[in-house]
């Protein structure tokens, strides 16, 4: 059979509605908001918006059918979670905003049935919001997640579980949480984690301050999160004890490319902001948009565009086969979060001062797209880790020709 | 004689003087108001550190010696400014922000001794802000001033002005107006541009909104101003009716190049913070500092910090021996504007996820520093008056030859 | 159905047996040539390397079955022809070098029956070479090919052309040329243009000098051909007369992409030889492929192949459904050339000295692949498309919506 | 006294006449090579053209006076090289190519009475050619200088030499060589070094084959050299036993800026070049240097210009100053390679085809500077001194704070 790339129907319908959803109920909320887009509206509005989803019949397209959900494998996300993408508030309305959305597919994959009617039907439904909670502050999990510092220890009928966390998306509000947590080992060794889920207003969680960070359109914030002698049941461990670097990758890959599929879709929109405004406005006697300048940053962000979606179509079409697909997410979180901040900044330059001013969306869109590069595993670390694979190939490659 | 580039020792003296007032006397306050550099802390807070600078000797450097200043030529000012620059509130307690600075140059320049009197002296001293009313909205000047639409026409004794300005930097607070408006030809030709001094409490101005910029540190904002049948005597005429425009070139070029040493000692605090970062911090089992992809983004910002230098010494140098000096400052201003962001930007990456968040001050510097891509004269506008007078030389090139 | 990127059995079993044949066979012919590759080794080595590859079944993937191909569609010949250009001998071995390649995909979609039998057979089954007649020199067709000079008038019983082209790829030794003459209107109009076919025997055909380009590699070389009063009969003519400009679309997209399946296969050979050279090599007390700086190198060239592969996939499929493809194949173009000229340029910097010497083969793929920035549409003229129908678009969306 | 980067009126003038005797004498001459460019033309034409620039009074600016030169600092040498660089014939022209030029310096500064009678004056005067054989084959000396394997030993009167070198610049016809061999230590410790001076004919000194290298201009080559029980007298060690590494340094500061200043001058004619090209050539409709994309590469290559020339001027005085300006010359060597580079690639790029053929000299000069960014040390590893550096000052600044 030839190579395909076109959408089933179904999926191709998916995303127009989406669009069309977008554009008519969305994006007026968004400008509504006056550049405020703190939280993507907060708690109220996110409860609004996903029924409008709901009644468009475009509501959770990653949710397993049985929760309501359309049920779409990773290929075909990427179109519709673009079309989302092109509000800030978009993934909040479809609820597939990180990172609840990252937390359902790990769920479906990997909760046991009482752990899946607890948390992850709820959740699937709108009905709360969910943290990850892995990264902690120096000398803890950071980019480098083997130095998991947070302890799980065994207690009676179940585990007792310290640490500090942060940057915990969406902590603030949120119904519940998967804790990664060390049950075994040492910081600094590969495995020994753990993940155990536990609704938000036990006693021993303390959600505290919101890092202030560039970004602001996150539902819930980025916090700190402490965990002080919080005790979870045996029924709390997700999976298997010790295996949960393991299913962090489970979740990790997916994470990236739908991450990638909705900064593409807020990136288009800053280009087609753009454009448009480069396309009726004149200077130096001549339209800007037929200027040599403006127009190579046009097509720069065409080029990056077309890249960003052909390097996530090869990347979930792995992950759809059930390949870890380590080096195509890699290589495609690595290309688009750079991409889409080349994209967005590109923009916001061919508005010149408007560009700047909140008189149109590309400096919030700027602001928001940054921490991409750094979020997910900075570009470094992905970058380290794919020539680590490039040279390790290479050796093999010489110990088996000898 | 050879070829010198030490500073004189009186210059140097001053440079250090002042890095030291910001480092004791305004970082702290800087970092105090907890990220909000809202119009570098308000007009209270501009006279408290004014005051500081003047006890500690390091106010107005630029101003001439008979107004309190320095007066330190283009050459000097740059270690200064640089240092004051460091804290984004260093410039207003050195009372050489823009517009200020840029105006008391131009006065110094141009204004006769009543102006001097009337203006520039309080102006000199910090008793009052001012602001240089000069871009518009489109239609009309902005890239490209020759488009400017603001009409001063002859009335009783002086002269009625209408018109629409907006991204006017300081106006909110300002004492008063430096006003360029059309008095002959049309918009699209090169001429016929006055510059009018006008206090800024008279019938006829309108402040209106702040536009929201990416960049939130300037005192006064980036405002709209409505001219309204706004009389002015004919002594409000700045220099020569019709000679606006020269005298903005009397102005751009060395307020170009003090923007660039302003931004170039913020984006040089930027670079200090990310390499203390990683000298420190480790991961991945090393100090981060001495990893190879952390050590170029290092390397990287020191070349860019001593390129931006070393372009801004060579222009201020041609503007010193009073030549135009428009390739010189062109070049300076494009390379810089983009060098400085992309340090600040470097250094955001290096610190990783704490580098996007308002914990160190990186973030809002990135913020900050945007801007100036495109105030000032976007690269784009920049590159293209650079090339065509490298395509007229090579024209003239080959006439000369043949 | 859903999304698919795996190729057919028998395509991937061409592209396995394709990568035996160049490494066995072609590679060690290659590097016995010791760095001189002018020519691909000239007439004699086309003639066994040919023989060689019909003896391991790989001989002309993308010619039709008729004819002795493979008769592989555009997506399909995508991994074949990397494959054969991991050599630079390789394209020709298997009979798909520029410009040969392109002609057989035009004469198979617009010759007649008899054209086909006197000119696509013999070239088709390697027993002639041709050339594509189009470039001119100023003020002719360059990059903006509507500035075609070269005229075809009426004559007795078929046309006089007369002309002067240059940078025809193969002119030295092709059996015959396709000639892009102008039948009406004038230099600067779009249409009026009409293809002929001639043997290169015929009196009025003139191979000039050889351009003495970077690039060496491709037989019969980039020359100048002249045509003074060159008589073809009516059946001269490919397809019909005044087509030419759109027939040569028929040919340009396809040819672009072959062009980048060709060079993706040398540059991935750069990256291997590279990534095999610091794999073993120490320096600094560490493996060079271990050092941060060289790891972003191999990372970066990872990625630049990863996306150039997946924009070619993608314009490979739009061609395969039949679509003109103008903007896939000239984003993959653009972004594949400057791609592969990067990763050849990382390549040689990371082996250092040896990278630029003739002992590695990187310099000379340095050179052979700089100037397909040029050939095939400068980047600047397919950006310059782009971003017209981006401009174009958004024009036509705000009429839509008005 | 004021910052002042006019020349001296003596060298202002030096330089005009080298400019002259460039275009009049030495361009012609390399055209007339037609591409040809090998070995600067050899060693006849050095001959005649060191003759010439003798009669024009250009000849040898760098050498001491007492040697017939012109006793230039290393200041008032940058705009005098940066003309002979204009030409690939140049240098040699005005005997200041590498590795002549340099090893003068450094005789000048090092060897005693005897040795500048024997080796220095001759070389100074033209009457011979040198070798500084210092790069060794893997697992020799190469970036990193400490893995240095040549062993001198004491032998009867004097030392025995042997050790395997490569990449020795000019190799093939030198009268003399400087070896760098180790005395003391073994390869990867930092000291031991010594050097000696051999005249080129004795036994044991074998030249073996010419790297063939992308670039061809350097006269004698790039050569392996080979020492096998090489016998030289006491009075040939050249400072001090083991002080070797330190004069290297003396000589590798100022052989890199010098480098710079010869290629920025071979860039700027890229430049030269493109932009005539493009100021008269027509396409699209309008002249090729008024198309934006055009206009951006001009003022891209004028910045780059601009800043390799600001950045040499601060590290020659640094040098001129007597300081070991170890990062300001990493870093104008490391912004010049790469600025150089992009200013000849650029240069091409405009020209499209031509640029890439013969017809112009832009594929040759591409081909001459893309080494730069290897020889004379990788950026990479200059990069690494430089970060390395600010690293350990943020230590030593958070050390001191506390």
């Amino acid at each position: 059979m030839p190579i395909d790339l076109s959408y089933p129907s179904e999926v191709q319908s998916l995303a127009d509605r989406t669009r069309t959803f977008i554009r008519d109920q969305v994006l007026p909320v968004e400008d509504a908001h006056d550049g405020d887009i703190t939280a993507a509206g907060g708690e109220k509005l996110r409860v609004e918006l996903q029924q409008a989803a709901r009644d468009a019949g475009v509501f959770a397209p990653h949710a397993p059918l049985e929760y309501g959900g359309h049920g779409l494998n990773m290929s075909d996300r990427a179109p519709v979670f673009e079309e989302a993408g092109y509000s800030l508030f978009g993934p909040t309305a479809l609820n597939i905003a990180a990172p609840d959305e990252g937390n359902v597919h790990m769920l479906a994959h990997i909760a046991d049935p009482e752990q899946k009617q607890q948390f992850l039907a709820p959740l699937a439904r709108g009905e709360v919001r969910s943290a990850f909670a892995m990264t902690e502050p120096a000398p803890g999990a950071g980019s480098d997640p083997s130095a998991l510092s947070t302890r799980a220890v065994r207690a009676d009928g179940g585990w007792r579980i310290n640490g500090h966390k942060w940057f915990i998306t969406g902590a603030d509000g949120a119904g519940f949480f998967i804790i990664m947590a060390r049950t075994s080992g040492e910081p600094g060794q590969r495995g020994g984690a753990t993940m155990f889920l536990a609704p938000a207003d036990g006693p021993g969680i303390r959600v505290g301050r919101h890092l202030d960070t560039l970004d602001k359109s996150m539902i819930g914030g980025h916090c700190e999160v402490f965990f002080d002698d919080l005790l979870v049941p045996e029924s709390a461990v997700l999976g298997e004890v010790d295996r949960g670097f393991e299913y962090a990758q489970v979740r990790l890959g997916p994470a990236r490319m739908t991450h990638v599929m909705r900064w593409l879709g807020a990136a288009r929109r800053g280009h087609d902001v753009a454009v448009a405004h480069v396309a009726h406005r004149e200077g130096f006697g001549s339209r800007l948009g037929d200027l040599g300048m403006v127009q190579k940053m046009i097509a720069d962000n065409e080029i990056d565009i077309a890249a960003t979606r052909a390097l996530l179509t090869r990347a979930c079409w792995e992950l759809d086969r059930g390949e870890p697909a380590a080096n195509a997410t890699s290589i495609a979180k690595t290309y688009a979060a750079e991409a889409i901040f080349r994209i967005v900044d590109r923009s916001m330059q061919m508005c010149g001062g408007l560009g700047v001013s909140a008189d149109l969306p590309l400096a919030r869109l700027s602001r928001e797209v940054r921490p991409f590069r750094i979020y997910d595993g900075p570009s470094e670390v992905h970058r380290w880790a794919i020539a680590k694979r490039a040279v390790s190939a290479a050796k093999r490659a010489k110990r088996d020709s000898e």
